[in-house]
């Protein structure tokens, strides 16, 4: 064994970075918590991007802001000639109110990282840094994609895809914390592993008035709460219950005086399905549903469907290999296959493009709150496997297509 | 006919007041147009009711500010002693935003005169100005209540009254400008005439979480989309068809990303009744939806049930008054008895503490809209025969009782 | 008083007839207890019409069979010209089956005398008897109606009318028992005192299947309850709430196995005004719900609204003659007003074509069930009362149409 | 090829098998056509069981009626020792009211072979002839399981096998006829291939009354249309999107006169799950829903859930089997991998005994219906490849098991 260590240069590395990343945990904790405190909404995250490419800048990494829009991509070229391998990180937050009692609660009222973005953002720039640091013994070169708006469509993996952030990349990794798997755990998955993700929106033009004659108005929440009752009808009547998909309502805004009766409501929410024929059902049968309510209430409803990201589709290569770096080179992490998630991931446009995988590394705290939850957290110690993981998969990127 | 007029000073001062209020006419219609362009939300209405103050002080007419919070009171003595009559306006606004397309729009977005206490006010003050300048021939005192805050419960009234604004005064009358109902009408009716108007919110609290994820939430929106539905069966279902109740959901405020699931959801509403004994139906019924609800969703629901203004019921000698004033005194407009309307109203609470009636003037405009309405006006001709009529119950009311 | 009694023979024609109605009491209660036992159904009863004219025949009254369908019609001429009054029982059953514990239970499975159609028939049968038996001393002509088919629209009166069961008469009066009114009380009502009453088919055709692949089917239970929620906001929503209104579904049957996704469902119920408006209103409003729904769900449903029986509107001078009869001629029976009943009645028809009332004798069993109840019951002490209201108001109309 | 074909006497019996199949298929289809023509509901099945059985007595084959119910078992030994293969068909029909227009159309109003297992049962019936014809030939044991009672929890298949007809059988084969397949296509799964499936019944028990007086009611139509809409919203809310769960309700009935306000309703649905864990939410929230609405709606509702079959699992060695005997064996049929069916099946009791595996053979007709609908058939065609199926599986077993 310690012979093949010795022969095997980038076992030597995955020690060095190992050792790196373990004595920089506590700093990757103080950036998480940092970005936790400074959240920004999706296509609004400049304050961001300014700190990583400062972060960056001030190592002397090679850094490009504004790719896409928000996004920042830094580039550490090793010593020795190899593949170009890109991980990838998101970095913006929701319009979530942080409901949590801890001293890194966000101080941006009605915004949070309640998906874990602001831990993916440290691990990566944890990472870089240990890469920069043992750049002289590196093999290949490493693209670190920091990538804004993932939460809210059309993204911002599709622009930075179009200003060139894969160019010369040969494959790519990324992974999202997860606050219902268990720390110690990665989840991976070939194959469709996050669904296609859509928004809609609806408009419900009704006629207002007084709340006490009804008979003179169209009353624009009965007509909403319509809607949301009968929309819920499709995933159970109109899917096929061996296939999969989600509609959820997220937003129900007709704000009046409780003695006005509502002359609009907006209604927006989301569908999730993995097959091309579900998504195109959804779409068609919540159109039928809008234009009955419609008819039955003599009143104008207004719908937008915008389609979002595509299914994640993980490569079967790079997922294997990943699997195989999970169990071989982080001992104490047990890989396991996970069920198809119906979230939407912009990472679905890099596998369009290149080879790779996106896996879920566990992070569940001893509260665990699902991910977009006002309580939502993670435990921290997730962050040093995740960069253990993408960082050994990136630098055994490079032995892997060697051979 | 003549000597009659002749002998009966009562007549001989409606005459003069009328030609005063026509020649007021524009001034009063600007005053309510500067009205509705400066509209204030109930119980915030301060620079409203320093208007009306500076208005009667610039006459040198007796005022007195902060009654019972924002409400102003004026008082004009007639020369000879006689009965003293209040005339009440009220002048707040409501959360509702302006959508017209008129020079005299509302300048604060999202709040609107779209009740016409605007009008009421204008002509509250015109009338006031003209019994100004005839106080030397006037027999009694009267009494301009402008009232703050009827939009909302508790409302103005009940502690303008407890300020003392009803003392020593002898019958009450006031008026609703009816945007419903033709210029040129106006209804009474016996008994009565507006609704008890209570309101109730409701907070579902579910468990928000990823759009994607609905079986590890629950989900507020759906949970208050079946309270919406079910609320409404009250109604249909529980309430003697010969018996009159509404009960409106006005507000359903759940904003969200759309690929969140609701953690809460806020309803709003309102109740009306005309008997005590379907108004505690209501109120039980509601509990009960709601608390099933609840069950069958394994969240929480709270309830807050806040009754308003009582039943407005009309005194018959009044009312009888009234209706022959309109017949007699205001020739070319009709008199009606109207069907009861199921809006509140807390001129209720003067009724309580002394006889009167309250009254609804025909304001239609062209393209009418209900109260309430984003797009609510009046015609403004209405203004003048609201003036006429009030004037000459008050004057009028000097002679009727002392026959 | 005594001379004006001695000098009037209607009062001492009354007196007799109430002696002979006590006398004949117990008979009374054991018809009725017979026709209980014996129910048809509307349309079919057949030999209740057959026992009806036995009875008569038996006593030697002229009666006539197949009035109209099953209609019977008794006359009684009187020794002394006057007036001819007609009085009016029907006698048709109910679909319900009698849970009731008691021995004059119904025999027929799945039928029911849940109207008191049976104390109808067994009072006036009774009350004809003693008018026969005092034919000598009787001033002017009594025309029995007993009429078929109440429960059904088109009912039998409009059909018996058309068969000249009116012919001659110069008013009618005919009265409900009623098992929510306490025993004593006799209500009464001028103007409109029962509503409008149509009924409705829905027939929904979605597409059947197995109860485990819905995806192929279209659910006609799932879009039938879809049908009953938004029905039930028609009432709330698009009515005026100071205007009453009913819509009831009475039937939703879509039986199938348990396993089985329906292939379509059957719903029928009725609607209840009792002005014109609002009937055109609810039933433009039932067409919008159903063709909005069938879009909404891509499937085929058929709407069949039949119009029922008009309002009853009941005439100033008879109601004011019966209100009058109650209160001078029936010792220790209290006359009230009633609030108008949304439950529709042929006897509207009757009305249209003769001056006459409709009136409502309190029957309330000491456990009341409202009327249509499986476990409905009357006080059977109430047929004496109706049976000497009816014959008073019949015998007493000859004075007064002569004074 | 030849010699093997030679040297392997259970190939030389399968081509002279499938011989007499394709001699038979003609009889075939009219015995299918018979049993369409004569259906009968589960566990009422006398006259399909006693038809089964004089078939086989008429052959002189060994029958055993009355096993577990209305079962018959037929028994064919091979003159060679070897393993005992059980083959099994089903005979139960559906309570639908066949609305197909064809010669062999169901004669028994509102009852139905909608589910193939007529074609089933003469499939099964013609092997067994040409099996008992070619019985001197034959290697093994064949047992013929006819079982009744399929289509209704608790099944037949339970109590046959505690009859017994499993008593010494190495392996069993099924395959159900599917009228969504293309003739010409036969599905496998390995492992869960069909679903749990339970039964619920729902009693509504409001208060019945007069379809105008809702206000003295408890309307069981309009609590069953909520609990229909609220059950929907499980599937969709609560069940993980990447599980499958079905939950229909097949029956509402609530049949009352159009004006009575119904007393009471009776729902009756099927939950399909897979995973018991789901299986457990499901039956919790369906009581949870119950108990909730009751409260809602101030009734009393009693839910009784019947737990039917577990899920069919099949055997993977007899899978992979079964597989290769219709690719090597059955030449143009198509050998494919079916997703997991939402439909429950008994057969899943015989698997928990023993090896086997469930298939589906393609029996698309021109115009499909799905399966339980009342204009369900099949092509008549798949009978022979069904035959051929189960036939070279069972004899090509004996085989297999000697390798």
């Amino acid at each position: 064994m310690t012979e093949q260590t010795l022969g095997n240069p980038q076992v030597a590395i995955k020690e060095k970075l190992f050792a790196k990343l373990e004595a920089a945990n506590d700093d990757m904790i103080q950036i998480r918590r940092h970005l936790h405190m400074h959240p920004e909404l999706s296509f609004k995250e400049e304050k961001t991007a300014r700190y990583i490419q400062d972060f960056y800048k001030e190592l002397g990494v090679e850094v490009r802001g504004n790719v896409g829009g928000n996004g920042v991509v830094a580039r550490i070229k090793g010593a020795h000639p190899g593949k170009t391998v890109a991980l990838r990180a998101d970095f913006d937050a929701l319009p979530i109110d942080d409901q949590k009692d801890v001293e890194y609660k966000s101080t941006v009222p009605g915004v949070m990282h309640a998906c874990g973005h602001d831990g993916h953002t440290a691990t990566l720039l944890t990472l870089g840094k240990a890469l920069h640091e043992l750049r002289d013994e590196l093999t290949g070169e490493y693209v670190l994609i920091h990538q804004h708006a993932e939460e809210y469509a059309p993204g911002g993996a599709i622009s930075m895809v179009e200003d060139g952030c894969l160019d010369g990349v040969d494959a790519i990794f990324g992974t999202h914390l997860w606050s219902l798997n268990a720390v110690g755990t990665i989840e991976y998955r070939t194959g469709p592993v996050m669904a296609a993700a859509d928004r809609f929106e609806i408009k419900v033009q009704g006629r207002g008035g007084h709340g006490a004659s009804p008979h003179q108005t169209k009353d624009a929440v009965v007509i909403g709460a319509q809607l949301v009752t009968n929309l819920q009808q499709l995933v159970s009547r109109r899917v096929d219950p061996v296939e999969s998909a989600v509609l959820s309502v997220g937003s129900f805004v007709a704000e009046n005086a409780f003695n006005v009766i509502a002359d609009s409501a907006y209604l927006a929410g989301t569908v999730r399905t993995f097959k091309p024929e579900i998504r195109d059902l959804m779409e068609k049968e919540i159109g039928r549903v809008v234009e009955g309510t419609a008819i039955a209430n003599d009143c104008e409803i207004e719908l937008d469907y915008v389609r979002g990201y595509p299914a994640v589709v993980n490569h079967e290569a790079e997922t294997e290999f990943m699997k195989r770096i999970i169990e071989e080179e982080l001992p104490g992490v047990e890989a396991k296959e996970t069920a198809p998630h119906m979230g939407g991931e912009d990472f679905a446009y890099y596998l369009e493009k290149v080879p790779g995988t996106f896996f879920f590394t566990g992070a569940m705290p001893e509260d665990p709150y699902p991910h977009h939850h006002p309580r939502f957290d993670i435990d921290e110690r997730s962050l040093l496997i995740a960069a253990k993981a993408l960082g050994a998969a990136a630098t055994g990127y490079q032995e892997e297509v060697s051979e």
